[in-house]
């Protein structure tokens, strides 16, 4: 097994909280494990840690943090032994209402990350145990089942490579190559999941830019029918559903309240098992094809992030 | 990462070739990737490697052996060295047409075991180059994606978990332990998914039994499609489509024209990342109340197996 | 276009009036359009109609009426001659909450139908306004889309299958015709429908029993999710999700808390729109399969009606 | 019952044959049920009748004709009547392979149609016979179920309204009314189905176009999975899958290899079943918003159509 055991959260900021935490709860689908100062924790129903999403009230959009689980304690000193020689390392903090102690750290282009192994398992309470005893709490209809992955913006892709490489051990699944040789953007994970991160290029100049957090789904009409929950409510639907041509995920694309971007996706049955699983290059002529299904990716795609750019929608 | 990658392959024997063959290809979806002997060689289009399902001519029916692929070649050898020092370890073999060398051992029950590194990739003949170039080869309609998971059958199920255990690194998932005390059922893993191997206890006396093999579809739909490319087919549909409670699987069994039960299931989005995560036990009682949503177990799913015992159906 | 339009309601009678209620809204998805006396009216989210299903408290359970609804006032008034022909009316009534004057009679069963052609519509109140004007209502999740079809049971079936021919020149699509020329079942329809009613035959001499009425979903996921939301409240799962020979519908069976049998059922695109259509015939030998993947009829399916009657489950 | 009971077949015009013919039934799923002179037959599985579309090998692309099916002899000669009365019967034909007589005329815009009551049916031969007998062949995989509707351009959609409700006795559900009164798009159907055909208006001055034809599958999951098979196969995919705003419909538009546009499309149980619809008018600002779930309508699909005009793609 490797040091890291697979993404466990991500902090969102947002500038209309309140907004916020009703799309993530009342149309999104997670629940509420818990709240303290100016951030409600919140988790997919299959999530098995206390949170996988904190949400914290600011005066700016984009991400707080991200964290990752380690094996065991032994690995996570591993990690910070090896993250200190990099050089990026911030230091410990004590950990929020849903982990112990984490070591944090920073990528190249600002993003900050921590690790942890010590977690708070989500207890279900009266009224959310769950009917079978293997899944985490009670199923609650259109919801997504489990965190999945984020998305960064970088300016430089290649040095958020090297970075996730050397202080996660992520390996790279899946990459586009432009024709002039630039890393466009790159596909990680530290499991099976075929990607728990993936970084893309950004030139705007505004630091640690976030892209979307992604949480699955069970099956692909999970996320049709979601399209439909997001247009009832009034949802801005930026793109999809539809199939990703790079990793081959059926997705959706939405805005919550705040402006943060947000997916729903399915995988359908595919993992990456092969221990010496070499990354699919894509070329810049191939990516020109728009998604699977010949859907062009819509400029949005390319330019909207939190917090956003001047020239940002 | 762990010594084991994953569930390679699995050799079925069959006393009626031609149309377990005609079966697997024409019906089940698989494609066949070569032959030699008295064996064909089969794969789900987005297998990685030459094959995951060997069929062979035989007297009998049943399981021929079952192949794990270890993460490197000192991955190989250090399980080897374990396997030995448990006294199970039958020696090497050339390997077939699939892979390289592979060392064999015994369960407990007498199912032969191999686990091998050196590996053959499938490599697209021209006509089955997939469009996308992160799958292995063309997709093929209803037809399953990769290899999931097997069941075997054993008079002593916890010998088997002591040697899955220690032969492979697998850990346990879920488990049956009935009011007496006996483990009736046990469900490993060697990597995220959540299992790759079940076992189940068996009192015919018959050593080696096999209970089936299992590939995994994308979706729930591609099950409730393929029943009806069964019927239509005449195939033996034993049970389902239904959700175990067990690992909360979607399933759908059949039997093979010769006997051989074969499933095809979907996971969902369900996975095992908890690194500490804790084996799930399931009561005598709570087995009683069926399947997740309340079908009952039917009889023959209790003494069917291959080869067949006396009383078997 | 023939007289009669559509089945437009039906009235279940239930002696626990709050779970059933709390059942009907809460777990399977309909929404209270009004309340009167002992009554709460509900309907589908798109069912064009004030309400589908009323729902009655009372010390009995079974079905109170059934309506149908006209093509025409003339249309109407054609049936009602019709019907007063064969001696089996009842008289007029002023109608209910959801519609105009209807004029009842009596199955040869005992159950009581009424037919109207004034009816209330549906106006979406605050909150509830469609995103999409072609449908009538907010679209609400996992629930069911429209009122689909009821079953009855009758000592006589051929006495019914001469009734609705006669009454609501209702068509036969398929039956059951038994090895001895009894007719065991038989579906009818007014429209391009399968079928909006079935009767199939009871021995217990309670009269004018109910089997079950049903609504239908978009896609057969609905179904899958919905058994997950009936497992996670506890509501009683009878048998599903599979698919029936007879007719073809994937179906799901549940008992609302008084016992009344409810459906969950999806026809894919099947539409009967053949001018000509013969019925389908199907003998005991066929029925003895069991349904269309195999699954066997479990008994309380052949016994459990309402009002129950003494061997009743 | 009207006096037409539902569209029959479409008879589609191709200046590539063979390879259009390898599309419709090696790729698409029709099968083919006879050959004459110029023409091959084809049907979906579940098409009662011998074909619902006829292939013609010609030194154009379009349309050949319309047929309509009518519920009776006697209803053909009413609508014969009317027709000959608006002047616009072309006159007798002695049918195809197909069906019998047929009563021919066309639209303002120049479209052949034909009406018919006399049909041949569809009788399995070896091989093709359904394990359920309530279908009308085998099921074949992936394939769509039953011909759906066809849309077809004309100059002045206004003038095909007052034709197809005069010659069909057809209903409009639903239309597109611009800011400036002019009627821009009419949705057509003669029984319960939401439509059968469609007329949106064309400025090309080329006559009597052919904008596409559909099919119906039982669910959405069969038009993804059929994504990926245009995608395996070449097939030029235009657009979707997604939902359309207009009618609810779930949709993929695909070209085949002679460039006529042809589209898979569910409905989910949405049905027309009110008597007195009224017809949904969608404004142009609505129309604005693109599809249901923010699909900009692409480009192509406003201006491709066969035969192609001078500026088409």
């Amino acid at each position: 097994m490797s040091d890291i055991a697979h993404l466990g959260h991500v902090e969102l900021l947002t500038d209309k909280f309140d907004e916020s935490l009703d799309f993530f709860t009342r149309v999104y689908g997670l629940k509420e494990a818990g709240r303290d100062g100016a951030s409600a924790y919140l988790r997919a129903w299959d999530d098995y840690e206390f949170h996988t999403l904190k949400l914290t009230a600011s005066d700016a959009t984009g991400i707080g943090h991200i964290g990752y689980r380690a094996t065991s304690e032994e690995a996570l000193l591993r990690r910070v032994a090896a993250i200190v020689e990099m050089g990026c390392g911030v230091g410990w903090v004590e950990g929020d209402l849903g982990h112990g102690r984490a070591y944090q750290f920073r990528s190249p282009a600002g993003h900050l990350f921590e690790i942890y192994y010590d977690t708070k398992r989500y207890a279900p309470t009266q009224g959310d145990e769950p009917a079978l005893k293997n899944t985490a709490s009670k199923f609650t209809g259109a919801a997504p089942r489990r965190i999945d992955h984020l998305n960064l913006l970088a300016p430089d892709v290649e040095a958020i490579e090297a970075f996730m490489t050397a202080a996660l051990g992520s390996k790279v699944t899946e990459k586009i190559v432009l024709s002039d040789g630039t890393l466009a953007g790159c596909w990680f994970t530290v499991n099976n999941k075929t990607y728990d991160l993936a970084c893309t290029n950004d030139h705007t100049g505004v630091p640690a830019r976030f892209h979307h957090v992604t949480y699955a789904t069970d099956q692909r009409e999970d996320i049709l029918r979601a399209a439909d929950i997001f247009l009832e409510n009034g949802v801005h639907i930026e793109t999809g559903p539809h199939k990703h041509a790079v990793q081959g995920t059926f997705f959706l694309y939405v805005w919550e309240p705040a402006g943060n971007r947000v997916e729903l996706a399915n995988s359908g049955a595919r993992l990456i098992l092969d221990p010496d699983w070499e990354p699919i290059v894509w070329t810049e002529e191939e990516r020109k094809k728009g998604q699977a299904w010949g859907l062009k990716t819509i400029e949005s795609f390319h330019t909207h992030g939190t917090p956003p750019a001047a020239k940002d929608h």
